[in-house]
């Protein structure tokens, strides 16, 4: 078997927005001659890889996805042909990233790998709605969870481990957003909970909307195509007010 | 009173390596006239604003810190005198950083501001341990919690959200470990659970130690003076049987 050469960077893409990437991974990008990339990392983005050969791996909310063990062994295959083989995931690798199976699949080949972290979504959603995750007196916990299951996985208890939390961050669920609130009410959360959906954070598409978790449901008409998160929290509750005033004013706007 | 003429920039610093600043964090610095520090932020980080006057304020894990409603005062007060004032916090403003404080003072006094996020340091800890902190089949939820009470807070139940959720990073407990060890017990989580502390994440400095659960009060015999991270959950089982069988051959090469 031929002898890897180069190295693998499991690099984290950040939110969106080009300039969220770290230096670190700026650098990475730059140095690449081969880019593997989810579908969902912007162009603006793969674009601080001017020299690399870009190839779309997995993950598109669902719609498709390049099957793990193939991304893994196209990972390990270019570390023989390149000196270094950028991995761009979205967000931060290590949180929903599926880092653990590239890992394990360059370990056992012997190819030398580095993990560069990025910032995850949840961060870059409560910098842009001005919404800290932790707040004194009010949250001093935060759980990021998300209820979608791989193939073959079991459902997991991630209603308890966001119920538990002062602050809960759910990544992909925007698509189920009436299990969501079933769960976390049955979890033993307040109906009127404030919540904060928000989609594409960062990028000039962002949109966001706040609302009770007994209302989350109504979600569903609000047609997010974009990644979205839901934050669920007593720290939210300023946002929500913020919006039921805007939302009065326009109804008063209306019937004026 | 006088109008204010600047914009202040909550900006995360990351974990502490320089070069894990985003690029939009960089760019605030370069453009920075001012920059309210925490103390622990790597004078590497602060040579990215070289134009900037540079004042410490806060955190240096509880040993002094400028007490807040004065930190938030001056940003005010700094954006009556100049145009790009930047206040970096170590990891992400959102995450453990007070920000909604200062955000507080800074609408209640009519500044304009905007939140840049940042690497949190339990994602950097992560990337170089090369633990996922969500894994296909062990792990879909993750607590980041703390057991550090601010002046005049009620300890609040964060071993319940720890306990609940798959993975929990605890920030800012290193010196508390046996009061942390024995609230995760006591919150239901076994004793033989993987723990990994990492200290100084990211910087050439960085150390960690791997243990179970039971054994975590054990590393108040090492000495941890840097910020240090506690890493829990069955993630981390793959880094206590490799930090196992490294001392069991440490042991072997003593006695040969």
């Amino acid at each position: 078997m031929k002898q890897a050469v180069g190295k693998v960077f499991l690099v984290g893409a950040g939110p969106g927005a080009a300039d969220l990437l770290t230096l670190r991974a700026a650098e990475c990008l730059k140095r690449a001659e081969i880019v593997f990339h989810d579908a969902l990392v912007d162009s603006a983005v793969l674009s601080l890889a001017p020299r690399a050969e870009r190839i779309a791996v997995g993950k598109r909310c669902g719609r498709f996805a390049t099957a793990q063990q193939f991304i893994s062994k196209r990972l390990v295959d270019a570390a023989r042909k390149y000196r270094v083989v950028v991995r761009l995931k979205g967000g931060d690798p290590m949180l929903f990233g599926r880092a653990h199976e590239e890992i394990a699949a360059l370990k056992a080949a012997g190819v030398a790998f580095e993990v560069v972290p990025g910032v995850t979504s949840a961060l870059a959603a409560a910098a842009e709605a001005g919404v800290s995750l932790t707040q004194r007196g009010i949250a001093r916990s935060v759980a990021f969870v998300t209820p979608r299951v791989g193939a073959g996985e079991a459902a997991s208890e991630w209603a308890g481990a966001a119920a538990a939390a002062d602050t809960a961050v759910i990544y992909m669920g925007a698509g189920q957003a009436e299990a969501i609130a079933a769960a976390l009410l049955a979890a033993g959360a307040p109906r009127d909970l404030p919540v904060l959906v928000i989609e594409n954070a960062s990028l000039p598409t962002m949109r966001q909307v706040a609302l009770t978790l007994a209302d989350l449901p109504l979600i569903a008409q609000q047609d997010f195509t974009g990644p979205a998160l839901i934050m669920v929290g007593r720290v939210c509750a300023e946002a929500l007010a913020a919006e039921s005033v805007e939302l009065s004013l326009r109804a008063v706007s209306r019937s004026a």
